[in-house]
């Protein structure tokens, strides 16, 4: 079987060709064809939105997803959530050794394949490849440039007010329970799928439906309890959240609880929690549920004024839980 | 000794902690400190240029720099050749479990400082921490973005003519042999430095001097003599070179004697060619030579019009040699 080697990374004949079959191929576009040292952009009226993100997922295919996807939704989705139109991403490999060239093929197919399902064009690339055991086959970086066309559009931590309503656009854990799935020795048939995927499309729906929303996120690696902590960490507000609103899928629960994990803090990767005014809330919630990607969208819980920065959750039996920020480590290479 | 632990790459409050105590503290600016999942920039009056690049050199320091240097020089670097501005850099961080902090903190300050030289801000970062094992301490990506100002400036391959000049900033091959010497178990002592540095003051300069400058390139991975070969195969003509006018430090040239390199395909991380009108040839020499990093330059060869796409090398004993784009690896983890 073909398999990437160190030349394929050593800047010469046979990393050119790796660039024009592999990379020009499958990312063609008019930006990327310019083959310069730096891809010249058309000029962007409006403020920019920057971003940039690593992926080390491990294993780099599971259901729902593979890197190369998750790459391309990771960054777009940042940039959406700031309420910026995603434009451009730049793409850096580092590859091991050996790495089969048709694994590295469906990888760049997956992100191709993203990309334009967003509209977004990959404008830059690098390719490094290091000895076999300097590397876990394949990282990845993306880093996105948006367009805010808005120039009133102000989307920041601090807006929150008391009485704003937390909306999140469906089931959470997806994402860590899959790929936890897949690496633990399970003795019975489990298939979680990751919930991987573009909200570029939700975030525009949200932002035609209010001109009061405070701040968007996804909540991926911490999952929503890290994010909220964020959130109010850069206000001066707290958070409640009600526990029997945010749903769990009931394959995700049980292995949540078999486990011992939290699904609070575990990583979304296609979901997106949004603060909005008491008064658009539910104007937010519906035009999010006429999307495919937020039809089980709900408000699951409000800004309260007790300026401690806060995240409790109104637990199901009547009790009240603080949601701190974790300390250790959750599960490492979930994205 | 403090390390860094698969936490700190967790998204919960020990990552929080590195990132205020460390990359804000170090990388601080108005943009950074916005803390958003997106960075928002000012609006940029003009072209945008974009460039990325990971770097995994080996060893992380190095005569002359180190992995933090380079990784803000190379991308920086990427930007000024293409005749743009420097603005903004998003750094990525893949980070080996068990880095002593204080090698970090010294690799950040390392980027601080160079960034700050060139007036170009910090602006996204990310951070993961894999498993002892897999990555090889620290790989670094940084990508970049910067504005071209000028509407008219048409910077191609393309536009290469005959009797064109080529011109070099200085010796060749510095930075690859400063690695190289770091990694053999050599008998005498070498200590080769990198010429690792920033090159936008020096392509200012030039752009400055001449309406008519073709090209300008910086000859890393692969050397100038892969770089000369990728601009011939991006136009219709050749380039000769003139051996004689070649600089090679006198230790690095016998340090390639022995250990069988050609200092042609040898990286550079500080050195600039470009490729420029034969009438303006002088004065763009003259101004490159003024300075610092300009001093030693030559004009080193031309273009001629033989339809084959070919870099030729005249040698001091008055042969022809072919300098075809390199086909194996030369040196990984050169950048």
């Amino acid at each position: 079987m073909d398999v990437i080697t160190l030349s394929h990374g050593s800047g010469g004949k046979i990393t050119h060709n790796l660039i024009n079959d592999m990379f020009y191929k499958h990312f063609e576009n008019d930006i990327l064809l310019q083959q310069n040292d730096s891809s010249i952009l058309q000029k962007l009226n409006g403020r920019i939105a920057v971003t940039t993100d690593s992926f080390v997922v491990k294993p780099i295919f599971f259901p729902g997803g593979d890197i190369g996807k998750l790459s391309i939704c990771g960054t777009i989705n940042d940039l959406a959530v700031s309420g910026a139109k995603p434009m451009y991403i730049t793409v850096g490999f580092i590859i091991e050794e050996g790495l089969e060239i048709n694994i590295l093929e469906k990888i760049v197919i997956s992100m191709a394949k993203t990309a334009k399902q967003a509209n977004v064009k990959i404008v830059a690339g690098d390719t490094k490849v290091v000895e076999k055991g300097n590397v876990d086959r394949i990282y990845i970086n993306t880093t996105g440039i948006g367009l805010i066309e808005d120039d009133k559009l102000n989307i920041s931590a601090n807006n929150i007010q008391e009485g704003d309503k937390v909306i999140i656009s469906g089931t959470i854990a997806d994402h860590g329970m899959s790929i936890i799935s897949q690496r633990e020795d399970l003795d019975f048939d489990v298939d979680i799928k990751s919930d991987c995927n573009l909200l570029n499309t939700l975030t525009k729906d949200i932002l035609n439906a209010s001109k009061n929303v405070r701040i968007m996120r996804d909540p991926t690696r911490g999952g929503l309890a890290t994010t909220l902590n964020e959130i109010t960490n850069h206000s001066s507000r707290s958070i409640v959240l009600y526990e029997e609103d945010i749903l769990v899928k009931d394959e995700v629960m049980s292995m949540c609880e078999m486990l011992g994990f939290d699904p609070l803090y575990m990583a979304n990767e296609g979901k997106l929690v949004v603060i909005v005014s008491n008064n658009d809330a539910n104007r937010v919630l519906e035009a999010m549920k006429k999307n495919p990607l937020g039809r089980d969208s709900m408000i699951i819980g409000e800004v309260i004024n007790d300026n401690k920065r806060s995240v409790y959750l109104k637990t199901e039996i009547g009790g009240t839980r603080m949601l701190n920020m974790h300390e250790g480590e959750l599960l490492p290479r979930i994205c």
